[in-house]
């Protein structure tokens, strides 16, 4: 009898969140808001669905594919947002492309993908990220990137590598050829997975010139420090832009201290299908797929009719309450036997009461203020009790349990913080 | 050429945030879900979409109506989630019943029901509210109704009127009579537009005992203090025990100092198909529909399986930002030309520092600054300069115009202040 126990049971790919969990979810997001509000970032918020049209635009065939559409009552066919770049690519495309530039925007919200059923598999996920909108330059580049570093490093994970590498080089290694599309994903294919046999033999069947053959067969070696940028071999004046963006952004990045948290790899061209020149990835130890993703993409918006170049970033948020050692609390600093004045204005001066609103007994209340992992007990008599800590609950200070909760410290671990730990 | 533009235009009913109104947003959601918090509630997050089957259970008829729907890719019909209360009903019902109880959980989200077009609805809409699961007590009534009051005043806003009823009343009082749906919504209808001749032609028309037919054509006359309480006719035990249960709840709100922001009105009957015991409905000066409401519903979560008792109210974002005076500003504090040790430093330091990625000469830099309100400007030789504020950026002070958002403030408020105001 499936049908009949439906009402009970979840879709594959979503989950409920509560007690610590939706509690951890609550503190990342505010801190990633924060660390991005100090940046000079807004918040941008699109519909969670839209038209499929726009949705669809320039999303590459997988999540078009991914895509969760229905039908709306006047027949036409509405989508689940799948990302935030798309959406926002539309906002200032048609609405914002006439403001001071650039324009700097944050999002933090849900987003949809249709996946193959399989552990672990989410199809409702959190995206945080940003759009730098206006500003094709390796400042904006190296904005980008410090910024997905420092927002990571608010949430208390700081022991990460971010791989960096500009789809812009390969693209113009590749000029010219008209490619067949099956060629040209087995070569980025055997690039990509760094596979120096599989890409001899494409390039050997390819028959190239013998520059761009080099060029090409190179290019699973240029991974590793800033000497990449000088082994490789650049077949044209594109390929010598994109190597040297490459190498402003990191001296950038030098000089705000987080050189030793990039590494490149010119091999890399994985990524949304609008990218057009830098791409990065964030790793954290512990995790096998990346935290935060990002890249340039110069063509996207002018799909909504006004061409300006961008560069963003997501990060993955239930990724980040995966890695993070940190525990959220829900427990109260007080459980009071009645709703007294003493209530109010402890609330109002920032505690956390829970006011017995079952007419427990004394004995039953003391219980009930330990389970809950209370500090204290409030008496209807003004007598005010320690509650002494029980073995499932071993941290009683809620303030320091939840770093990310406290306003203000949550957010002072800068990038310089970061790079000196 | 509809088609063709579909991907640059919006659905009825739903928005496209940014800038302050995004901002505000955000600091409405911070200070409700911290004024929560500080009354012990934690936060549930169920997802988007589920199975319509769990969010069309006792969901009433309008309601399921509304309901967005639409196909799993293995034919199994997903809804996007139209409350709060129905999925933490399944949540609770299913995962969470055997928890020391009361349960206390806040929410804050999208929800998303299919009206059709007209001007201003929204088919995609914020509620943020709390359910208190398991007491059935004037004590959780009174909590429900203060942390309403609370909440609302904590987002600024202070002149408002709850209006209270119960719907134990009614039922009490139609008890045994078998009346038609249609005679039943005719009646009730009568009764909530206080129409004292509609009412008195239904009674004539189903010829019920004298008592009864007093009982109910006295509705429309029983709203005001709570000298309500006194005057209406309880034909049964029911109906006194939903009077006494009101008196009471009365009662607790004064000692709280809330008396003047509650006004009875017995002849409401309006609400969710599940309510079973206090109803209550906020407005605010200056907006025709509530908001904020909620009520007592005691069998919602049996149909998940475990029966426990629950209070709950929603208040409408949208519509608290719709009443703010207050504006919140996304000025950054400080425009810098290059990102230096000063720019990390000062935005660990809980400012907000905007660089200039595109290489502006120092006179466009000026400019620049003043449109995005900035109150400094930091050369790359060291010099600070301060921005003279143009006419369209009247309060160079970010932190005084945005209480909501400055940690610690926004949540002072207390019930106890709002009743000395």
């Amino acid at each position: 009898m499936i049908a009949q126990s439906l009402d009970k049971q979840l879709p594959h790919g979503v989950a409920d969140l509560f007690f610590n969990d939706a509690a951890r979810k609550r503190a990342v997001e505010r801190a990633l808001a924060d660390t991005f509000a100090r940046w000079g970032y807004s918040e941008i918020i699109p519909p969670m669905f839209e038209y499929y049209e726009s949705l669809a635009a320039e999303a590459g065939p997988q999540l078009r594919e991914e895509i969760y559409r229905f039908f709306d009552r006047d027949g036409r066919t509405l989508a689940l947002r799948a990302d935030f770049t798309i959406p926002t690519a539309r906002i200032v495309g048609t609405k914002l492309f006439d403001r001071a530039m650039p324009l700097r925007f944050f999002y933090i919200g849900s987003v949809f993908r249709y996946k193959e059923p399989q552990a672990g598999v989410r199809r409702e996920f959190t995206q945080a990220g940003i759009e730098l909108i206006g500003a094709n330059t390796a400042d904006a580049d190296a904005e980008a990137i410090a910024l997905a570093m420092t927002a990571l490093s608010a949430t208390g994970l700081n022991d990460f590598l971010f791989t960096l590498s500009n789809a812009a080089f390969l693209q113009a290694t590749l000029c010219d050829l008209a490619l067949s599309d099956a060629d040209d994903t087995a070569l980025r294919d055997a690039i990509r997975r760094k596979n120096a046999t599989a890409l001899a033999q494409r390039l050997a069947a390819l028959n190239l010139d013998t520059t761009r053959t080099r060029a090409l067969a190179q290019l699973p070696t240029l991974w590793g420090n800033a000497d990449v940028l000088d082994r490789a071999i650049c077949i044209n004046d594109d390929a010598r832009a994109a190597v040297e963006r490459l190498r402003d952004v990191v001296a950038r990045l030098a000089q705000f201290g987080l050189a030793d948290f990039v590494t490149l790899d010119l091999a890399e061209n994985r990524g949304m299908a609008y990218y057009t020149g830098i791409l990065f990835e964030g790793f954290v130890r512990g995790l096998g797929f990346a935290v935060a993703s990002g890249g340039r993409y110069d063509h996207l918006i002018a799909h909504f009719g006004h061409d300006l170049p961008a560069v963003g970033f997501a990060i993955g948020v239930e990724r980040v309450m995966m890695l993070q050692r940190t525990r959220a609390s829900i427990a109260p600093d007080v459980i009071a036997q009645i709703c007294d004045a003493r209530v109010f204005d402890a609330r109002a001066g920032g505690q956390a009461v829970e006011v017995d609103v079952s007419n427990r007994d004394d004995a039953a209340l003391r219980e009930y203020a330990r389970v809950r992992g209370a500090r204290e007990i409030w008496w209807r008599d003004g007598r005010i009790e320690s509650v002494i800590a029980s073995e499932a609950k071993q941290s009683p200070n809620r303030k320091l349990e939840t770093p990310a909760l406290a306003c203000g410290a949550s957010v002072a671990l800068s990038a310089k913080n970061a790079s000196s730990q």
